[in-house]
């Protein structure tokens, strides 16, 4: 139809047939359109876009185009994806879960639900690197900190880990590395199975002896003692115990040890905390503050310490620092600790957590307060006692008298467990299956009086009793937990958890904080190796279904034939994508993955006899998780050269692949490399590897730029993860959740990680790496629903238009900056490095003053100083249309010629636009201006900043400041007051 | 819990006994806790908040405590609120409608549906009356203006009517008006039947006659051609036909008649535009651009003019002006033409309309564009073409050979209409009834392949033929839109409809506007008669639950039994709130209501013989549609006069009453007065009227002042109407969209309004108010949510609070301000009017220096100048905490000493921070300053502002130029191309 020409603006194509729906999400994905795509070409120099990707992949990678496409991946227009997803939900059935064992059914206020779950201005920024632009999500952090040291009485606690079983494995870790040269670690028999699986995994690594027992017996044993460096017990423990663990933790630091406690944040309102009663480390899991169960995730574990262990907490700390203004300021602290500096010397590889989770448990604490909290540990603790109350008067026996929710029954006066969990299937009800004689029910908040009577029913039944009537249940008057381990110590007393109690003062609460964040919906975020692309709404919707969300990790499977066949769906696609054989879905991490995959690789190796094979050679370029998770795996860590150019120094690789070749386990590689370079050589570097014994783990971050194009089996590479949170469009959530599953050859599969839950366990598994068996199980859903959605074709058109970006920036920029690589035709991956080392040696500018002047230009700063101190890696994805890219190599232009003019001298060097940025709206509102530019220069140096304009709200922050004067709590009631 | 105390700060209550559920609504809807709530009244000196309630509401209109408690209405929790609402869904039975008249099943881009439909950033704010910080709603509503006159080659439209039978009605007046003297109005038999109902009663009230037949044979008629005011036609029609009304054009036009066209925006993507063939007027749903259903609404009617007719346009229109430094900034324009000021002279009462919807039509629209609207129109016409050729080939005969998305068969020499019915019935498929021989289908964007061959099955099954097969149908290739008809004149090539396109810039495009636009989100909306209280996301929730959302109209009882439920429980509950005995739902804005009950209350009359009565009373402090209503329900308004207290002048009302008492129909009045008053002498007032023969109005737009305390049964009135949209919490939507219900006593019951779509059609009935039998049904549950979760005391209590709220800023402010009215124990109602004259006397200070410089302290202003020029009516509800009280009081006190800096003459009364005010960042970052202020001044003039700021987004508007220089269409691509 030509009169609807659109004069070379964006238009949508016409249907292909009559019968092809028009809901096509590929148009929807990719940012620009075909018009868009040709002008880019064209300026690049090409016909066509398989030109442009002939020229920039190298062709002994190329794989067949039938690899990925609308037959091995059909298509889903995002209604039929819909219809689907709903289909899919109908197959998982809503039981009600009195499972416990560390999981509940979270009852998520309504106003956190739709204001920050499933709001795009809290799910979609990154981890808050450039705080001037984050302190809405840093604050809340702080909240979330603050929670936690509150209600465990300890000093300190980070912004999150991935779950409370690897929480407690850092925990362990912390403790081995603390007390040098011991290594038993001694657990509680009252732990979590799962907590126990993943601490066993872990321990390997370490060469940690992991013994299972009653501890106090178990710290009897002399050799024990000599050799403890620390304990972990749960508090309540599985059973429901409340234990009194002052004695324990005395002996254990007798014995110059550390005491590791897992708790529960809601039991903690009634009982004494951990740190009143000498807990070193204090783990648990926060998801019963209005995080959905989501079939196990996600959802935050905390980590609290002492204050004398804070230096070396893994994970994310928030601390409060200044402004050059001096104004209080949050910031991501003590980063040195991090493994992307620390690398093999980490104890730790975490790097993803689970910040958008942390942020919904610490908004559940500020709307609840602690009165709040109070009545509803109340309520779950009376409804518990009720519940044993009447249980016993019908015949069962509790085998614990302590507790705050869980109860333990010895069922076997009455009848046999299976016919207690018959009887309580037929009523929808699932309970914890300990052995035949034991039955445990463990209730929450989301336990209403009727399901409490229908819960009885199932055990009056059972006796061949009459029903109970909720009439005759009557309050308890007295208290399950030990008088002398009640809680006596005032929590939460901070102004924060005790204004916005009206759901009024809570949005607004949550919209302020929002308000402060840059995320996608303001603009691109070029985050090299992050790949910040669209997540879109049709890939969010079905994530808060409550057929998916309020599903129990530990349901039978029949309840959850939903839940797995998307599980097998994606994990289908994936081999598909990588070119390999089997998947697991359980690491809830990039690094977590890499874990994972380093201790396949290590299970293969022993299965074979060679199990001494334990050297790792990694590029010098790696990702700092790289080496990081190699060691975690028990691996000596060997780094490999580098070229200038990016590429891998293949002969360096070689003379370590020989040197070490009868001990040589893996090798790890990005692909494309960290320098967002198609290297060549990898499929000899492979060969070279696999000559010599060992095996390769590609790391998968860089996927987006291979998707039917190359894939990491043909690369040469034997085992890779993904992270679903930057290919596959799981949203970054500000700093988590992520999922990191891997793929393996066949070789390799009969090794992938088991899981106590899981039904049927591989004989040669390596055990549990997280929590729950299939991880993030929830959010797989977005990827799962991205693929379907794309289909075969849209995901390889995504690859090639993310490639096609890139390059097109780097042609713009070029002229401006160093484009420190591209291939022999010019080309660039998917991403592009740029060194600006050249203005620090003219003018002493950092990378940082570009960094934060873009900000002024309402953008997120791209990668920086990664993977080179002198560098930003700016990777745009296939979401950003070309005026967003434009936009943003505008920008840079811009900042460009403002050096120029600090170079040349018409500014300054140490008062000037770059040096002075970001310029919040205070300071350009001052009064005072004493610098040699205007404030619209600082505000709006281009002119469309005019109408759309995103606004730092602090002005540059003082990092050393901040980590000399380490505050990560919020704002007491005395200083708030000082404030006003 | 005594070591809980938390300081005076805000807590929650704990529970009430072990099973009361802990997640209560009106701890957390109500905005000062208990604490607060005692600090407010101590400080009014009350000892509690009965002996306040004493004091403010007069002893002669209380009503008993238990006409509104838990016992008459039952407090339901958040969580089984959800719950009951999950069920009533499952009793709506999820038929696909091919019902058409108007309807249809609207595919909502999830971008639209998640970041507008279920966004408090757009759904909170109130109708755009202060454009500074409206900047994004007032684009948006730009957007769809542009949008409805480009496709129907209108020159201008307005931001939206209630629906389209409303807005046929509106243009029947509106010809009438023109025409003068002429009383004939020409229906074609081809117009949707709720529309000719509504015709019928609007009709009444101005003496029009409606003759309905086919126009052409009608226009033939000598009687008729000498009185014609008007013709209206549908195009394409019930049928589906697609007619050439150019000739009819024509022959109206020599008759000095005015061509009103109802038509549908899809199919004007392909039809030759109604302003191609001379319509003047043209109307319609824009509901199928991206608007759910709803069992009725709501969703966004627009109305068309060409240029001539610009000036008498009822409703809101946007146009472009610009602010005082030249920048565009968009306004409502042409305010003047309003029922405000025009009051019984205004022809139109529309007042809230449906900003809200518009704006996702209009964001449907954007994210389509032209192209896109093109394929989704081309998708349904060819569906319908080949519904047409299969079910021909299976031996129906289809009436209509032309056609857009409707056909109507003939199904005599196959089987019986019901045969057919009873078949599509049983495959879950609602059909079009029309009698026993014919059958409608209409076929709409979300009609899947697989739907189109379920629907043909009916049809074949009923034939006792072959299921058809996918596979089998073809490609029609030609269209059934007759050639001469069809559209060649591009539409939508405005730059913001063709950039827009992935999902990534839409959500930014939709995010940007947002963020220039205050909300509730932000801070306080103190609207004097506009109730802006919280909006609860609980209440919300349920809104966009498919089996709510995707109902049709005119869908069988039996299928909507979920809806009927919530329906008859809100009824109910309204009139035991009212203390009346009926209720009907069908009115969908507060002046619908009021058109409504006066229409009631004249059908009553002529029910005994005194159809003669028409003189309506009314005070002159009446809201501006009061007057206007009754001028349209054919009343003559007489006005009554108000005390300079805001009292009623008695002698004046029973003067006027008994001077007209053998014609005096209606006395309407507003309770508590429009000035914030509780009239003690209301029930004296009533009963004035009842002897002299009239019936009360009573306007409910105040309720929110009395529920539980007195109502308006006991005020003396016999029906009133409520704004749903006020007092039971429904969003504003930024200007709509609204219900208002009206109830009445027992002996008007029989005259509520009918509907052609109700299967019960009361004899006494006044015909139809609204296109939909139930008006904007969906939101009806919001408002219903809400009453069930405050149960009877938390509504008292709100009503309480709100009093008390209020109450608590008089004694605040008046100190500072010139209170106009307070009682004789110094109370005033549930919002207060403060005098600002003296201030311009003084220093040339109007109301408006006031509101703008309130922007700059981040709230929005009160209402200004109404019901008095010179006065702020402001009500902060109960949702509002005593913190954000004492915040808009702390800025009015200090905007009151920045007055004073004037008046004393230390500020210039021309440049100074009111007259200057608002000051957006633009001005604040521009190098030029001189003013004598500074900047922090300006922008932050108190501390919390550093933390919590919302800045307007362009300076004060020019009115009188944007009236001048009328522009109300979006900027053209070669405007933005000039702009860049
Ligand atoms: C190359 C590379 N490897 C590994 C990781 C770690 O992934 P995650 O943050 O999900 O643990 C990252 C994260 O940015 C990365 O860029
Ligand atoms: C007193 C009064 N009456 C009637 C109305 C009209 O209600 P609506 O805007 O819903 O048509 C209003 C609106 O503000 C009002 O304040
Ligand atoms: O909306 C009002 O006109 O009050």
């Amino acid at each position: 139809n030509s009169l609807l020409f659109r004069r070379g603006l964006a238009s949508l194509k016409p249907a292909q047939s009559l019968f092809a729906p028009l809901d096509t999400f590929p148009e929807r994905h990719i940012g620009p359109d075909d018009a868009e795509a040709s002008k880019m070409l064209s300026q690049l120099g090409y016909e066509s876009i398989d030109d442009f990707v002939a020229a920039t992949v190298p062709p002994k990678i190329r794989v067949a185009s039938n690899s990925v496409d609308n037959t091995s991946i059909p298509t889903f227009s995002e209604s039929q994806l819909h219809a689907r997803a709903k289909e899919l939900a109908g197959q998982n059935k809503p039981f009600k879960s009195y499972i416990g064992m560390g999981y509940h059914c979270a009852v998520v206020p309504p106003v956190i639900l739709r204001n920050v779950m499933e709001n795009p201005a809290w799910y979609t920024p990154y981890t808050p690197y450039q705080p001037e632009i984050a302190q809405g999500r840093l604050e809340s952090l702080v909240n979330f900190q603050t929670m936690v040291t509150s209600l465990t009485s300890m000093d300190i606690a980070n912004a999150s880990l991935l779950d409370e079983a690897t929480a407690a494995a850092e925990g362990m870790v912390m403790a081995f590395v603390s007390a040098r040269n011991k290594h038993t670690f001694v657990v509680d028999s009252g732990v979590l199975p799962q907590t126990v699986a993943v601490l066993l995994t872990r321990a390997k690594g370490f060469g940690i002896k992991v013994v299972v027992g009653d501890v106090a017996a178990l710290l009897k044993d002399e050799a024990t003692r000599s050799d403890v460096c620390g304990v972990l017990v749960q508090y309540p423990d599985v059973n429901g115990n409340v234990k009194d663990f002052r004695v324990l933790a005395e002996i254990t630091h007798s014995l110059g040890a550390l005491v590791v406690c897992a708790t529960d944040l809601l039991a903690l309102t009634k009982i004494l905390p951990p740190g009143e009663w000498g807990a070193d480390i204090v783990v648990g899991n926060s998801a019963r503050f209005g995080v959905p169960a989501g079939y196990g995730g996600p959802h935050a574990a905390f980590f609290a310490v002492t204050d004398k262990l804070k230096r070396k907490m893994p994970g994310r700390l928030i601390g409060r620092s200044r402004d050059t203004q001096g104004n209080p300021a949050y910031r991501l602290s003590l980063q040195t600790r991090e493994q992307h500096i620390r690398r093999e010397k980490a104890t730790s590889n975490i790097c993803t957590s689970q910040a958008l989770l942390a942020n919904m448990a610490a908004m559940y604490a500020v709307y609840h307060g602690a009165d709040g909290l109070q009545r509803i540990a109340t309520k779950v603790h009376k409804f518990t006692q009720v519940f044993k109350n009447t249980v016993e008067a019908l015949g069962y026996k509790a085998i614990n008298d302590t507790f705050f929710d869980t109860v333990t029954l010895d069922v076997s006066a009455v009848a046999t467990a299976e016919a207690v969990h018959t009887k309580a299937i037929a009523a929808g009800i699932n309970l914890r299956r300990i052995d035949d004689k034991h039955v445990g029910v463990t209730l929450d908040e989301s336990v209403s009086p009727e399901d409490l009577v229908a819960l009885l029913n199932v055990f009056s039944s059972t006796a061949s009793a009459q029903p109970v009537a909720l009439a005759s249940l009557s309050e308890p008057q007295s208290s399950n937990i030990p008088a002398t381990l009640q809680r006596i110590s005032e929590y939460l007393p901070h102004p924060v958890f005790n204004k916005h109690h009206s759901e009024t003062e809570m949005l607004r609460y949550i919209n302020h904080l929002a308000s402060k964040d840059l995320g996608l919906i303001h603009s691109m975020i070029p985050l090299g190796s992050c790949t910040m692309k669209l997540n879109s709404t049709s890939s969010m919707i079905p994530l808060t279904w409550p057929e998916f969300s309020s599903v129990h990790p530990f349901a039978p499977y029949d309840q959850v034939q939903g839940y797995h066949k998307v599980i097998k769906e994606l994990e289908d696609d994936l081999c598909k994508i990588t070119g390999f054989a089997a998947a697991s879905l359980q690491p809830n991490s990039g690094a977590a993955g890499e874990y994972a995959g380093l201790s396949v690789i290590r299970a293969y190796h022993e299965s074979r006899g060679e199990g001494h094979r334990d050297i790792c050679l990694i590029p010098l370029s790696a990702h700092g998780t790289n080496p990081a998770s190699a060691a975690m795996a028990g691996l000596k860590v060997v780094p490999i050269k580098v070229h200038n150019d990016g590429n891998l120094d293949l002969e360096d690789l070689t003379a370590k692949a020989e040197k070490h070749k009868d001990n040589l386990a893996a090798f790890m590689i990005t692909y494309p490399s960290t320098f967002g370079v198609f290297e060549s050589g990898v499929q000899d570097a492979c060969k070279i590897i696999h000559d010599n014994g060992g095996q390769v783990y590609l790391d998968g971050a860089n996927l987006n730029a291979q998707i039917g194009l190359t894939n990491p089996a043909t690369c040469g590479g034997d085992v890779c993860h993904m992270n679903l949170h930057k290919t596959f469009a799981i949203p970054h959530g500000g700093g988590g959740p992520g999922v990191g599953p891997i793929c393996v050859s066949e070789h390799l599969a009969p090794f992938l990680p088991s899981h106590p839950a899981m039904p049927v366990r591989g004989e040669q598994s390596i055990n549990a790496v997280a929590a729950a068996p299939f991880g993030s199980a929830s959010i797989n859903l977005i990827s799962w629903a991205y693929i379907k959605m794309l289909g075969g074709s849209g995901l390889v058109q995504s690859s090639k238009i993310a490639l096609l970006n890139a390059n097109y920036m780097a042609s713009r920029l070029q002229d401006h900056y160093v484009l420190r690589y591209k291939n022999e035709n010019g080309r660039v991956a998917h991403e592009l490095l740029i060194d600006l080392a050249e203005f620090d040696k003219a003018a002493g500018l950092k990378v940082t003053d570009f960094a934060k002047r873009l900000q002024d230009f309402g953008f997120h700063p791209p990668t920086c100083s990664w993977p080179i101190q002198t560098c930003m890696l700016i990777e745009p994805t296939e979401s950003e249309s070309l005026e967003e890219l434009d936009r943003f190599c505008d920008a840079m232009i811009t900042i460009r010629k403002e050096a120029e003019d600090i170079i040349t001298g018409k500014q300054p060097k140490d008062n000037n636009l770059l040096k002075n940025a970001p310029h919040p709206m205070s300071i350009i509102a001052s009064s005072q201006w004493n610098r040699p530019y205007t404030r619209e220069q600082a505000a709006y140096p281009l002119p469309w900043l005019r109408e759309k304009k995103f606004w730092p709200t602090v002005s540059r922050i003082d990092d050393a400041y901040g980590d000399l004067h380490l505050i990560c709590d919020c704002p007491s009631v005395e200083e708030m007051a000082h404030r006003d």
